[in-house]
């Protein structure tokens, strides 16, 4: 039973070295890229998928697109899940990572890049970036639609994904690509492998590297590997 | 209740002048153009989707993706269905046009081309061509994957997919994109507008251009245009 895990690449406010989140900011041309790379590893490994999963963000989704399209199979069935969002990174989303460093001292803003259960500055919910004014997330009452995540928080609404969509079509013999975000990857990584809070944050999945699980029937890790 | 209808636009073949039907072509540099502009008039128009449905073929896949993306809403939900393929063109499929009507004669291949109920000459169940060999059609019996197709027979696969999935979405109150095929919305617009046997091949959707229902709570057309 096999899973592929792609991380998107680099998009447009890498550049600008921004806090992105839930922003939903284009793949740069280098993601775009990385995204096509991806693709021609997955086709030359000969991995045929039965099913894709992806967020609402236009960047995993593009990647998602891009890799199914690269390995001869756009007509594979694509599920799309707020779920697999990245963390939502609350008040700091569209600001400069240098500046916010400035502004907050370099120990705090590290301790919300890479703490594992600490909160960023919680976005307003009557802020016109709140995601609570986005159609896309009008399934979800107003009080539940994050204004800031940790990974903790993250993994808390990425593992019913897992349990619900992703863990059945895995059991039903399906090669499953889930085309998502550092941290929702990250996420579901701690789940499926076991890792603890303490090491989660050291773990980095690289962009555009579709890195393949191969679980048993109980769905524990008997492999994983990078293309 | 709104639904809109996008054909897709110029394939890679359209320039070799060859029948398609169910052979994957890509769209050309044209047709890619032609998907951009539809998504900058459902933008331009205002249209917000809720549920796309496209085919398991690229050159409809991909214009649902660019008219979504266009639209800046590429994470509405989307459905991808083998029964809103193009017509399955049979053994002519992949042949130049121009070369055929040399072989069979021109008022042959009219007949194909333009009778509701003359069938192409079929494709044999052995060639490697035929659709039973690519596992996207694995969920149909091998006696069922079609071998060559009329547009009366392209209705009767396409109408269960209407009835099972675009119009119970339509009553649900959502408003539905379907980017699809010449002969595949043909078929739903014989359907829904209730267009005669003898009438319905001579109703042309351009492609590239969206036509827009707008249905009474009966399904019945209340009005349509084209953006």
């Amino acid at each position: 039973m096999k899973l592929v895990f792609v991380r998107h690449g680099l998009s447009d406010w890498n550049a600008l070295n921004q806090f992105t989140g839930w922003v939903d900011v284009d793949l740069s041309e280098a993601g775009l890229a990385e995204a096509e790379e991806a693709g021609r590893k997955i086709k030359e490994a000969g991995i045929e998928f039965d099913l894709a999963f992806t967020s609402v963000l236009k960047r995993a989704i593009k990647t998602c697109h891009i890799v199914l399209e690269g390995s001869d199979q756009l007509w594979v069935p694509e599920v799309k899940s707020w779920r697999l969002n990245e963390r939502h990174y609350g008040a700091l989303q569209g600001l400069n990572k240098q500046e916010t460093a400035e502004k907050y001292g370099v120990d705090q803003v590290q301790l919300w890049r890479r703490s594992y259960d600490t909160l960023p500055p919680l976005l307003d919910p009557t802020d016109p970036q709140s995601a609570s004014h986005d159609r896309r997330y009008a399934n979800l009452q107003k009080s539940r639609v994050p204004m800031g995540e940790n990974l903790k928080v993250t993994l808390e609404r990425v593992i019913p994904f897992w349990e619900d969509q992703i863990a059945p079509a895995i059991l039903d013999n399906k090669t499953v690509l889930v085309a998502a975000h550092g941290n929702s990857l990250r996420a579901l990584a701690k789940y499926i492998e076991g890792i603890s809070d303490e090491d989660i944050m050291g773990l980095e999945i690289p962009t555009g590297q579709p890195l393949v699980y191969e679980l048993d029937e109980d769905l524990t890790v008997k492999t994983k590997y990078y293309l």
